[in-house]
């Protein structure tokens, strides 16, 4: 029997406030600091593991966390959720995400379908697409070889999907993996459309149309410009464009495609780079092999999600220390520092999973909360972030925990050794720097060169970005985010933030506004 | 006389505390909603409107501003600055940026020269060099014309020269000012590097290397793989690289340069976008001409911040604004939200730019101080950020302030009508309506679909983005965080805070290190 009860409801919580904070300086400061190097870590899937040490817990904190998880029934939850309850109650909707890459528990019928059965025949379809794609099967009509992919999408159809192309876009030119280039288009700004069109080769493209609803403005207006292109160059729209949507859009019995690939309301925009949304785009971009090792990755660090103790579930554990951060700690914000170039758009899209996932002030029934609940999170790729921001991190007045990431090897394994070290090894040196200088700080009597330390972090470390340690990095903040929403009682699969502004864009363009919204169209010519 | 006082001895600070706020949804709703609209904006450079009708001020809480800007001299400190003083206490030096695009004041002597003098004579040689490199009377070994620029630099040499470009890089094209491709290799991860160099024709490109101190170990290192590529190609580096740094490095008199231009220890480096720092890439990338148009539109908008009165000063304004926010409204952060393609960088721009100036938590004296300063600041183009993280902004639990930047026209000026409107008019449609919702939101019985409102906002509108307008843009934020580090009597123009992790990741790639730095350095294998 779950309950869905509010955070401040919990015994648990309310003992949380009383438990002693640990002082991280003293903690991590000496043989104390090795010693919760070596015992803070938990292994997750494909290589990575997730240490906590510098965050501001200890033994007795991490006991009352996990009678937190206990009485807040996160394992039974997450149970409920991939048995294929309606956890989604806002929009009455399964949450099937973790479907896609395996099947974790019962099998879940919708629709009159087994959805298992129904993402693996959308995935096969896309990788026999690709294939021939690939071979020189489906050419243009001049049976000349597709050379690149562009992918039209916005929110969870571009953010996800491009993060993982770069993610592995070096990692497959070194492996051979490579099959054909890929680009995005997503805003609404005409220059973005505009822009990649004209620097692209329309003639020896495909296009990949992303909506689920099939009625996203942005994208169906980005889809105009692509088949003005089409036109203009005097080719057929139907033979360079597919579309990845539900059954139910208007895209899906389009004649417009060659191609249409689904997939379902069951899938969140911000979790559907397993779904074809990533898919199509991937298995084109890097072949159906590697779409699988990428899946794969995420089904295996899924599995390490379903173990009831969070000392041995690494995304359980992070949100729990997350939510202690935020909750008791009273932190605002987590910083996403990923030491890999190819990681460089992956805090963008944990910036959708996260703030659009947890960003709510009513719990699932639609009923006023009195906590706080997800952070504001941001992040730049190390080491260019410590050149710009890390100065507030040091020394504002502010404490944002840090969330690391590194690889000990690179994706293209070039390398120079200026100073006795490579440049590899300069950017583990400066991340393992930068996690002890956070907490640890440094005493000047000069106060400007003063670092107060105890500045929270944890780590995910692996021994190279690939396939199957990206899958397993995606599935661990996915599945973070899931507990951390479990936790604040909240509903983390609807959005509906995000209406009142598109009500009133269409107001201002149908010219019906009044008082202020009158005055911003006049003043931006509307 | 200046008196350089912490924040909280001043009267008119502790004053306003008890000013009452406003209740930003009344303010915003029916005709006085319009009202504000229209009154509260005050002209920029380059035809940019800064209007602040969103933000939770009134008319008593202007006057109180005004107040405290005086008291704390906001004007004269500025004045100092431009004078010449050293304002950046911590490290001796002046400050002198604004002196790269115009003379505000007196002459300033440094170094026994006349500065603007100096900076004058090193665009023009940047200028000439440029114009050389154009002509084709600069060429590589073979007498072939250079058709790409590639700048080696990070942080301030990287992030704001890379904004910048992106924001020109269309309008260039439309108007034929196009003349090179620039691309920008920044951190130290081997990759990118590496992945830049294989994308890049070595053979027609100029290489740029920036680094003030000619030490910078990232800059340095990604030299190297310069040096290895033109090797590898059979081509001389001192035909191929050019150097900009301070006269004083060891750069400055290597022969492996074909040309060295000089900036100099009073231009910090996020500040260094109109010093040679951005002088060089832009001239190179668009002609000198555009370069100028730049440094003209931020001398106009400097100009302006000259002003006394903050109602007519857009930048002193939004300073208080922003420190009414920060410390008497206990905001912590700012999202930066421009609805323009071209500025997809210039969030991250301005992110160093604010974190790393304002990002500090003792007085210019090296005095603790009891008050927070400088906000986190994130952010990323509309509308693609409201398919990803404005659910946190409309509905969280925490208010982050807002700063939208729009253009009534789009750069490249080619469009498609859908549904009786362009791209450019929807995307104007969706940041009037994104104002209005945060602002006023909208009462809904079911309150997951009910927005609160009263979440501030201002907007920067112009006509489009362009050499002059970019100057402008990038001027009011440079002083809005100059005024910012008054009010809070900081050091806005040294960052002690990025030495500590130097320091340490030196330790680590010497192997001395003991404790968790040891053991992190296990971890990842250095």
């Amino acid at each position: 029997m779950i309950n869905w009860n509010n955070l401040d409801t919990l015994s648990s919580y309310r003992k949380l406030s009383d438990v002693p904070k640990i002082d991280l300086v003293a903690e991590m400061t000496g043989e104390n600091g090795a010693k919760r190097v070596k015992n803070f870590s938990v292994p997750m899937a494909c290589g990575l593991s997730y240490n906590y040490a510098a965050k501001e817990v200890d033994d007795t904190i991490l006991s009352n966390l996990s009678e937190l998880a206990k009485e807040a029934q996160l394992s039974e939850k997450f149970e409920a959720l991939y048995n294929g309850e309606v956890i989604n109650t806002g929009e009455k909707r399964l949450v099937l995400h973790q479907l896609t890459r395996g099947q974790l528990g019962e099998k879940v019928m919708a629709d009159g379908v087994d959805k298992r059965e129904f993402y693996v025949k959308e995935q096969k379809r896309i990788a026999d697409f690709a294939n021939k794609v690939h071979s020189g099967e489906i050419t243009n009509a001049k049976g000349e070889k597709f050379t690149t992919v562009v992918q039209i999408g916005i929110g969870g159809s571009d953010l996800g999907p491009r993060a993982m192309y770069l993610a592995l876009e070096n990692w497959a030119k070194r492996t051979g993996n490579f099959k054909m280039e890929a680009k995005f288009i997503s805003n609404v700004d005409p220059d973005d459309a505009s822009a990649v069109l004209a620097s692209t080769d329309v003639e020896h493209s495909i296009f990949i149309l992303v909506s689920k609803s099939g009625t996203t403005l942005e994208t169906l207006t980005n889809e105009s410009f692509v088949t003005d292109a089409l036109k203009k160059a005097g080719l057929d729209q139907s033979k360079h464009m597919i579309a990845v949507t539900s059954e139910t859009s208007p895209l899906a019995k389009s004649d417009s495609f060659l191609e249409a690939f689904f997939m379902d309301d069951y899938i969140g925009g911000r979790y559907s780079s397993t779904s074809g949304v990533g898919g199509a785009v991937l298995s084109l971009a890097f072949g159906p092999d590697v779409f699988a090792q990428f899946l794969d990755g995420a089904a295996k660090e899924d599995k390490l999600a379903t173990e009831a103790d969070p000392l041995k579930n690494p995304a359980m554990l992070d949100a729990l220390i997350g939510f202690y951060e935020r909750n008791i700690l009273g932190y605002g914000s987590t910083a996403v520092l990923p030491y890999s170039q190819g990681l460089s758009r992956f805090p963008a899209h944990l910036q959708q999973l996260d703030m659009e996932s947890n960003g709510k002030s009513v719990n699932r029934f639609g009923e006023p909360i009195d906590y706080v609940t997800g952070p504001i999170i941001f992040g730049e790729p190390g080491t260019n972030g410590q050149h710009s921001f890390y100065q507030l991190l040091h020394q504002g007045t502010d404490i944002i925990p840090l969330q690391f990431i590194g690889f000990k090897n690179s994706q293209l394994q070039n390398d120079v050794n200026i100073q006795d070290s490579t440049s590899q090894q300069k950017l583990c040196a400066n991340v393992a720097a930068q996690i002890v200088a956070f907490a640890c700080g440094k005493k000047d009597d000069n106060l400007n060169k003063n670092f107060k330390g105890g500045r929270p972090s944890s780590i995910i470390v692996g021994e190279e970005l690939n396939p199957g340690s990206l899958g397993a990095l995606l599935s661990h903040f996915e599945n973070k985010v899931m507990f951390q929403g479990f936790i604040w009682n909240i509903n983390s699969f609807d959005q509906e933030g995000v209406q009142l502004g598109k009500v009133l864009a269409k107001k201002v363009l149908a010219h019906e506004t009044d008082g202020a919204l009158a005055e911003y169209s006049k003043l931006l010519n509307i």
